[in-house]
């Protein structure tokens, strides 16, 4: 049972990848890239350490500049990382041979985040299953079992040396003149896992 | 890490039962009984085939007459179930020793579902995690993993020897005069779990 599931080197995505794997499933770990920055190395380098199967998958760069025009017109990153998100699983999802794909959203996520309703046409249109480990997870659950596994680095984004699609959507922000921290939140951490602290609980 | 889990013995509760333990939780399943019947045995008998720890929580059969009553206003048991789900979460959840509990509530299912403001209600009323594994995966998901783990008899509601809510609510209905065939769906499918196919994937 292959799954191909949708990773950022963050907290997050390793905490579903490692319930994935408990349960059975050979994952595949894949993160996105714009090819505009090569932030994808720190996932590279999480999935390494955590001894994943990692692969790197580019998106077209016009992606990112539909994002990047959707940030400025409304003030604030929402619709453009849940734009993201749905291309990207659009994208893994539309692959021959991939049955199954996944990703780290949680329950208490508002983006990027699937309803019932565009998760049950994700399945349907590509005739995947979609595999959501933490949707059923509160954010105390999820810190328990992280804090357990993984050691983590937790800083703000602007300085955080990872690999989500923020990383690479503030750069062409700035590439465009614009200062993304007029637009993304100002203090907003985020994690990146660095290594076990152990594999099992 | 202890977690007591709602179960009734079907393929949903067992498969979160399994999932939880997958995980690394000392699972604790916990079949409802209002005293009425003894069907909480059919979940008993399987916990004890899958190798679980199991107990019978009774609660007060008021819950059940008013449960009962919903079902006749209402023409459908929708809301009777979810009523009785929420009051069996939250006499689990308010035990002392209680710091997590569970269920095998699905993405795609209508009743009983907790939706995030009753989820975090819940939560932090009794300071609990609750924990719902199925939660992220679909039918086919669930199917899949299902079948490849137990040994399932699938059969109508009416007939089955099962441990959910619905058995004693019939039977309370039943009681009154009320045949359950013009409130409960006519063709409603349910699953019992007879025992382990493999208990690992």
């Amino acid at each position: 049972m292959e799954v191909y599931h949708l990773y950022s080197g963050g907290k997050d995505s390793s905490l579903a990848a490692w319930i994935l794997q408990k349960l059975g499933y050979e994952v595949k770990l894949v993160t996105i890239s714009f090819g505009l920055l090569d932030n994808w190395k720190y996932a590279k380098e999480t999935a390494d350490r955590l001894g994943f199967n990692h692969e790197v998958v580019v998106l077209g760069r016009e992606i990112l500049e539909e994002a990047a025009e959707m940030c400025i017109r409304d003030g604030h990153p929402s619709n453009a990382i849940q734009f993201i998100h749905e291309k990207a699983l659009e994208e893994i999802a539309s692959r021959k041979d991939v049955e199954r794909i996944s990703d780290g959203t949680r329950r208490d996520d508002r983006v990027p985040f699937l309803d019932l309703r565009r998760t049950r046409s994700l399945e349907d249109r590509f005739n995947v299953q979609y595999i959501r480990p933490l949707l059923g997870l509160g954010y105390k659950t999820i810190r328990e079992l992280a804090e357990k596994l993984f050691i983590i680095e937790i800083r703000e984004s602007e300085k955080l040396e990872k690999s989500d699609y923020e990383v690479e959507l503030r750069h062409l922000l700035r590439l465009r003149g614009i200062d993304p921290l007029t637009i993304f939140p100002k203090r907003h951490y985020q994690s990146r896992v660095l290594g076990w602290k152990k594999q099992d609980l």
